[in-house]
């Protein structure tokens, strides 16, 4: 298949470029390394240096005789992707181009601007570039399961029936997000449900967990292959985070009460659920939901293991609970259905103590590196 | 109070300026003309010439002794809009700017653009600039009953319990619209959650359905004070365009069965409802929803009526079923509540067969001026 990723330079862009190039499909990367830039604004930059784009795939070649094709340029410019689509001719669209931070999306009017308007904007000529110039195209959409939030019911994959004064009618499961980030992907949710149903596009929309994990199959050929991977309070997911605390002395920052449960997958994952997506199209017409992570944790569970899996090879890891910078509910109801992906074919990896201690032991490499200023949080929601 | 008016020339934003001025209020008046701008390229200028805000302002100051104040600029420029807010320092914002038609949104990529960016840009910029200089003041945001689209259930007024396996949870009641125009509506609400349930905002949202009429209490006073009267395919609401098309014998154009249920409302009671809401302000940390219409009727009863009153006056008015350039549902259940704005004191204006004919004997009066090449559909959904 001909497959275009926008966002390849991130922390899921990367790997599922190579993921993809391996199989022996076409893969063209798109990025304008818009998150570089706010990290190195924010002194956020990732643990492991990581070439260019350009320089990733040279060394990708190197090691496969694979070839992607790189294109440098920003999404949110219509006249730049319609080209690029126009010119590649996708079957798959897998669309990450976005701002992943919620942190940096609460941080001020012109980081919570910049997060809205890159955001749809790029959902927005995603759309429209397919409707002009592939209109059979399928989108593979990455939405977060933040968007439901946190509701007191289960959590349906993305669509609900709603019986009401005797009648009843399926609905999209309404969507409250904790930050603009997450708004912004509650919109672009909206936004292509309105022109899929409209014009018959084709869209799977991903309501995926948090990651973890650095090493994918293609990672570990060279660590200029490695994706981004960040510890800081902007960009570092939870167990990421935690494992470099861990690492560093720091003690593991649970916010607030700990008790705020989240549905996790490992990197790995998300390659197997977008390849999924992406070779069982959704129809013509259809907003396809999943919703992709494989394993519920609360954060105070999750920072237990980590602690046991550090002290048992011999760091000395502590806990500490800090005034949670959100605003979340610490405790609440959680129960998230996730039947698609698994039905489509995914064997997941779970978060055993063993996956943990191999990415300690990959960390460790890089101790020097951390800096562990960018640990603790530096934007508060209020 | 001081009202701050977004949108003052619009064509429920110059009566909702006077209205205001009339019950002693400080109004300020806002606008950048751009739906005079988008009239004039799609050859779809109303009916009746208004003169501008500043011409217009002096004309009511004449009148009636009352000033109102006049600033026009663009509110989707954060650097314009802030500076307002702040010098002003309104208690209340009513917020009209936004691109409202329906087709034009439609017509393409730039006009789908153009309607994406503005509204919800506007209500972006409106919501920092509250949050800035004024955290008290409430924004009284105008959305549309077309947020809902027409589902297969009650449409309850902006909320609904959701009971489902057993546990229960009260969500935004999930809207899906018909084009692209009602979807940035619905992105405004999802947007205005956030904020008010993060910040602590206070917000009346409006559900209102389509307005009809052209005659105020204040517009009554000159017609340099009238509001701009659409009747083309881009702006003009169904019942307005109806009574044109009755006058200039142009038979009445219901687009396919003309099933299409809507929950209509009288100019003046859109004044009186933006009024109950503006003076009983909603709650800090509250999004308040209100369903804004007085009587839901069928697009053919629409169209019986206006036959009906049109040839007791002499008229010889026909009715045309043409082939709908919308993607619509043209036999569908509809059962919209609305308890919210009567429990607040509303007294409707009803359609009556009076209402109808003194707006025809109203329209009458600029027949000649009438342009029936902007009557039918120039923009189709596909």
């Amino acid at each position: 298949m001909r497959i275009l990723v926008l966002g390849g330079d991130g922390y899921l862009g990367w790997p599922t470029v190579m993921h993809f190039a391996a199989k022996g499909h076409d893969v063209m990367a798109v990025d304008n390394y818009q998150r570089r830039q706010i990290a190195l604004e924010t002194d956020s930059e990732a643990l492991i240096p990581t070439p260019n784009l350009d320089e990733r795939a040279q060394v990708f070649y190197q090691q496969t005789g694979k070839k992607v094709e790189i294109k440098i340029g920003d999404c949110a410019d219509m006249l730049f992707l319609n080209t690029v689509v126009k010119d590649f001719q996708p079957e798959a669209i897998v669309h990450y181009a976005e701002q992943p931070s919620a942190p940096y999306s609460m941080k001020g009017f012109h980081e919570a601007q910049m997060t809205l308007q890159n955001n749809l904007g790029v959902t927005f000529n995603t759309i429209w570039s397919v409707l002009e110039n592939c209109p059979d195209c399928h989108i593979v959409k990455l939405g977060t399961m933040g968007e439901y939030g946190t509701p007191n019911i289960d959590i349906e994959e993305g669509w609900i029936d709603i019986e009401h004064n005797g009648r009843t009618q399926k609905f999209l499961y309404p969507r409250q997000a904790g930050s603009l980030y997450h708004t912004t992907k509650v919109l672009d949710t909206d936004l292509l449900w309105f022109y899929v149903r409209t014009y018959g596009l084709r869209v799977t929309d991903l309501m995926q967990g948090p990651v973890y994990g650095l090493s994918t199959e293609e990672s570990q050929l060279s660590d200029d292959l490695l994706p981004n991977f960040h510890y800081d309070d902007i960009f570092g997911t939870v167990v990421n985070r935690f494992l470099v605390q861990a690492i560093a002395g720091v003690p593991l920052t649970v916010y607030g009460k700990g008790g705020q449960t989240r549905g996790y997958l490992n990197l790995m994952d998300t390659l197997n659920c977008v390849e999924l997506a992406a070779t069982n199209p959704a129809n013509k017409g259809e907003l396809r939901i999943f919703n992709q992570f494989t394993e519920q944790f609360t954060v105070n569970e999750l920072a237990d293991r980590v602690h046991r899996v550090g002290n048992s090879m011999g760091l000395d890891v502590k806990i500490k609970n800090i005034e949670n910078p959100r605003k979340e509910m610490e405790e609440h109801y959680y129960n998230a259905k996730h039947h698609g992906l698994i039905e489509l074919g995914l064997e997941p990896h779970f978060m055993t103590d063993d996956v943990l201690a191999a990415m300690i032991e990959k960390i460790l490499k890089y101790k020097d590196k951390i800096a562990t200023r960018k640990i603790m949080p530096r934007v508060k929601w209020s």
